[in-house]
């Protein structure tokens, strides 16, 4: 537990007043306070402690680990409890967010959290502090309604280590929270799901990712005596091309097929006289339950041996992977947000596995974890935005899950 | 035709006099006093002023054009004839040489032209210093028997320019040659061609080059979502199979296959989450007399339309190529400088055309052009070197085919 640092001193919009627990719970003035905290990963910038403080004046206790590992930056991280009982509901997320990008090309500054027709626009409004601070205003009107005395206990689990290594976040915070016995039922990460609308998308599970290097070895020579050298690259071409033949499954009842992609192929030979001793590639590939690394891994070599026969040497490097595929079977809590959902936009949300990776890989393993947030389609953009009726919207739909997940008469 | 500069003072074996056309035109003390100029392209090194002073000694007119382009280094060069009368029998060479490399690498200095148990090292012994000197030393041979009024001409083209960008070198040298009214009737150019036995080996024509780059276009997306991208590797897999599944030819009667090459494929991505937006390659083509530049560019295009249908876009960029495929069909040229060979190796020399490109590719378009000269083995390498016997061989064979070209009853 540390100690709580003062709110950081950032410029304001005109008339809008500093966010604390005594105001009405406003999720846009929650998100405009978070966007004006530069917090570029590693950077705190300051969108911690106003959390901190938000959270300690709602009766929550607040504790802010940091993690360190050598080689990578130090990360603040936040933990947030408030009740003792069960069943214990968990939001998550993370207020570090990507670098702006050319800061001159954004309509107002990237961290002035500035509004223009009903948008509020800033670096994270939809990726993920927007998200956060409705996760925020929701739990506030929920205390305020029922009082600190409801049956159950609501946590929040906060790291500033999403968008870059993940090392010294997520993975890290939830082993601290299990040493001092916290244990959590069911949890909401705040990430955005919907493509382009409010309330289409649940995730309720991740494709896994593995990447894999593939070298064909040669041996280097003069164009013009091509029988003296070994070319590596109609090697490559062959391992390459029968590695992305065929489909790697069909897909399963709640993921699509796994698919590989290669991100790049390098010889670098500018010699165009020269045959070449190596040719390198690397492959990603985003698989579905149906496999793990060590299977998926087994499948390459085989594709690979077929192909390279005695006549190609290659070398695979497969990169460990912390990124295994998970699914949170559709049961009574995915329900229970749908229909929080449906009440509140009118629409039924489809149960989703797609898109890239999230922390909700590594909370598997503490509980069951599904993700519901904002829409995406701006994230990690020049100008995200969001508009406000969506972050009063997902609020109100927050406010719902929390009334139905901890009813009256429990 | 410039003033013709002393000889560089260079330091020499003990006991070795300097070389000149009073000594008896021994082609080891010639080649020894080449190999001491240092002249790595472009610089002359003191090489070609020795061979004006020498040739000019026995009598030849020497000129020492020096030829200019923007982009490019100036490069010296040198023309001489004796003689007016036809036949002109031209000898063809180039006293630049490549880098030495690692210079500690060698046994002794690669510009020290020193002896070791009958075999003389340094940058250029083989190609083509050595052959130089050969050359130049069957010249004041035949001169010393015959004395200068023989029944014809024979001429020297030598330039500073071929292991460099051969701008400034033999091409202007002929056109300047040719703007004066030099007129040849054969040419023999003193490239190493025998692969590791001296007379094994006349080269009658060289296959053509031809470089091509093509790019394959897509665009760049995150690898969760290859949907909202178009990734170019499976199309440059595509296109780059396609174009080297079937051979081009099956060689002609003076000719190998010919053949493709890729030297290099690049992509250039570091993310290993990242769908590339290019992807781009680069090839050569060594090919026969049965093509040239355009109906190659034609099959190439033509195969790779056919490979990329509407699925993938494709730039092709074909460099323009000076390399032209040529052979100079076997006639009683070919068969004097085989005999030749003959009579002093007990070897009949295969007629070749394989092998990189060499000024001969230039020199076709002037008068037939045959290559023979040392052993090639050891060529562009460390401790290159030639065994002293085989510049004596080589020198008798260039005196047999001096005296068969000019017969004394002619
Ligand atoms: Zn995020
Ligand atoms: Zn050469």
């Amino acid at each position: 537990m540390r100690e709580q640092a003062d709110l950081p001193d950032h410029p304001r919009a005109s008339g809008r007043r500093a966010p604390g627990v005594s105001v009405q719970a406003s999720p846009l003035d929650l998100a405009q306070a978070l966007l004006r905290c530069p917090s570029v990963t590693p950077e705190e910038g300051g969108a911690l402690a106003l959390l901190d403080r938000v959270l300690t004046e709602a009766g929550f206790s607040v504790a802010r680990p940091v993690f360190s590992e050598p080689g990578t930056p130090d990360v603040e991280n936040l933990y947030a409890r408030i009740g003792s009982g069960g069943p214990c509901l968990l939001f998550a997320g993370h207020t570090d967010v990507v670098p702006p990008g050319d800061a001159a090309a954004w309509r107002s500054g990237p961290f002035d959290g500035a509004m223009a027709d009903g948008i509020l626009y800033g670096r994270g409004a939809v990726d993920m502090k927007g998200g956060i601070a409705c996760m925020l205003a929701a739990a506030l009107r929920f205390l305020q309604a029922r009082g600190p005395n409801f049956s159950g206990s609501i946590a929040f689990l906060v790291t500033g280590d999403e968008e870059g290594p993940a090392v010294n976040g997520t993975v890290k915070l939830l082993d601290w929270a299990k040493a001092r016995g916290e244990r959590f039922d069911h949890c909401l990460l705040g990430e955005p799901t919907n493509p382009s609308t409010l309330g289409e998308m649940i995730k309720i599970g991740r494709r896994g990712s593995l990447t894999g290097k593939l070298t064909v070895h040669g041996r280097q020579g003069h164009v013009a005596y091509p029988h003296r050298a070994e070319n590596p690259i109609p090697g490559m071409l062959r391992l390459a091309s029968a590695l992305a033949a065929d489909p790697l499954d069909g897909g399963t009842a709640h993921f699509d097929a796994s698919n590989l992609e290669f991100t790049t192929i390098d010889v670098g030979n500018k010699a165009t006289n020269v045959i070449p001793a190596d040719a390198r590639a690397v492959f990603n590939i985003r698989f579905n339950e149906g496999w793990d690394a060590e299977t998926l891994g087994a499948e390459i070599r085989r594709r690979l041996d077929a192909a390279a026969g005695n006549a190609v040497r290659y070398t695979l490097d497969l990169a460990p992977s912390n990124s295994p595929a998970f699914l949170t079977r559709p049961d009574a809590f995915v329900d229970l947000v749908s229909d929080a959902i449906a009440a509140e936009t009118g629409l039924r949300p489809t149960l989703s596995t797609t898109g890239g990776t999230s922390d909700a890989r590594f909370i598997k393993d503490a509980c069951p974890v599904i993700e519901f947030g904002l829409v995406g389609e701006t994230m990690h953009q020049v100008d995200e935005c969001v508009p406000v009726a969506d972050l009063e919207r997902l609020t109100a739909i927050y406010v719902r899950m929390l009334d139905a997940y901890f009813p009256t008469g429990a």
